[in-house]
């Protein structure tokens, strides 16, 4: 994010929506130049996306019933913060729920807005790496497939068949890569 | 995305919610092996996104505050769609809007789902070359900067300096990096 001065401020705000993931609020807001405007934006509290990666060097790949998508898309792991839960607190539990291993390292690679027009979602990205098997059930997995490795060259080119669309998947691969350039 | 086979039958659908750019659906869906579930959906007409590029080979970004991150972010122009628009037409539109220029080349480099966990946002990201001047006044910009040029390596390293954290712009590095890539 860039320079936080002139900001507008926030005059009212009313919760118009409740959900188990997210809320809708209203807020009214005045600019700096004194216009005023009404702001509904969905409020969720964050989330975390986990580039895993075996002894071969393969990603762990998960494919999910994506319901607004109305497809199951291939992915990389992923999961919601609890309410006040640090983000790698959130990702070493999903890392293995969904995988079914822990990591003796876990980095954190980056973060993004994922839709700052409308949603506070904000994602920490983390790089896992040495696994080791650790399972967790969560008992609502009915949804999302095993593990799936795939070399970095097969996710590329599912990307570029447009086999693969999701877009923290595609924020991981150009963190890892910005990465890979800054520490080499 | 991938396979489309077995996916959940949708049982009943119900908006509980109706905004200016999004809605709120419960749905209540059954997968195949017979479990219920109920998902919340962000309903999201789409947007699209620019990787605008000058005569001098720089990417035209633009800061803008974003009321759920609370900060002006700096990213790649977008817009949504209009009910309806198809996302070249959109382009167009907001290329003018957000930058004062038209493109002779305008070229879709792919798409993707933002947050598919709980909205249908979907992004078509779209290459503009040959730029030539001809602005489109909306009125509606009291929150938007006139474009800033940055070099390519200006930008990744605001991305590693945690200075750029916007979604689409991270998924838009990737997209054309790939592109660079398989155009040879």
């Amino acid at each position: 994010m860039t320079s936080e001065a002139e900001l507008p401020e926030v005059l009212s705000s009313e919760r118009v929506y409740e959900g188990r993931v997210f809320d809708i609020e209203h807020d009214s807001i005045r600019f700096p130049d004194g216009v005023e405007a009404m702001r509904a934006t969905v409020r969720h509290p964050g989330a975390v996306a986990l580039v895993v990666i075996d002894d071969e060097g393969r990603w762990l790949l998960v494919e999910q019933y994506r319901h607004p998508a109305g497809a199951r898309l291939l992915e990389i792991p992923a999961g919601t913060r609890e309410p006040g839960e640090a983000p790698d607190v959130t990702a070493h539990r999903e890392l293995r729920e969904e995988t079914g291993y822990d990591a003796d390292s876990l980095v954190r690679i980056g973060g993004a807005w994922m839709a700052p027009g409308f949603t506070s979602e904000y994602i920490d990205f983390y790089l896992a790496t040495g696994l080791r098997e650790s399972p967790l059930a969560t008992g609502d997995e009915e949804d999302l497939s095993a593990p799936i490795p795939y070399t970095r060259e097969a996710i590329e080119a599912a990307v570029v068949a447009g086999e693969l669309d999701d877009a923290k998947t595609l924020v991981a691969l150009q963190l890892y890569a910005l990465r890979e350039r800054t520490a080499g």
